[in-house]
């Protein structure tokens, strides 16, 4: 069966963001001033083939660990749909 | 009121993504052969200070027009919730 998978890798919470801060101030410059708090990561979609959800949902899970997110300094979120 | 928007910015579907497919190449010769079609955009959460709901999804939309995305090669797709 084919799912799609969409996820999330953002900075740690811990961790400075400096492209979302940059935004922030580019968006009070113009006029966005109710604004506070951007974060800006990776969004991934991707499509796999698995026999069950729990197996996509663990290919997912391993992807994410092993290459689409550096746990020093991402974590990540994802949901799994059939396609 | 405080409101939250998790916005995503992604590439054209018309369009080539170039570091989906360098993410799909590394992904196989990693062994995750099953992985197809992967697209990578950006994931932007940001709070914003409002009046009410339909409010904070005019602003919201205004910024991804206006700063967040570029129309060109990207398009956006938000959700704003209370916080």
């Amino acid at each position: 069966m084919k799912f799609i998978a969409e996820v999330n890798v953002m900075p740690l919470k811990a961790l400075l963001d400096p492209q979302g801060k940059a935004v922030r101030l580019s968006m009070h410059n113009t006029g966005f001033k109710s604004v506070e708090n951007i974060r800006i990561g990776k969004h991934i979609q991707l499509e796999l083939e698995a026999d069950s959800e729990i197996e996509a949902e663990d290919k997912v899970k391993e992807a994410c660990e092993k290459i689409l997110s550096n746990p020093v300094m991402e974590y990540f979120e994802f949901e799994v749909k059939k396609a």
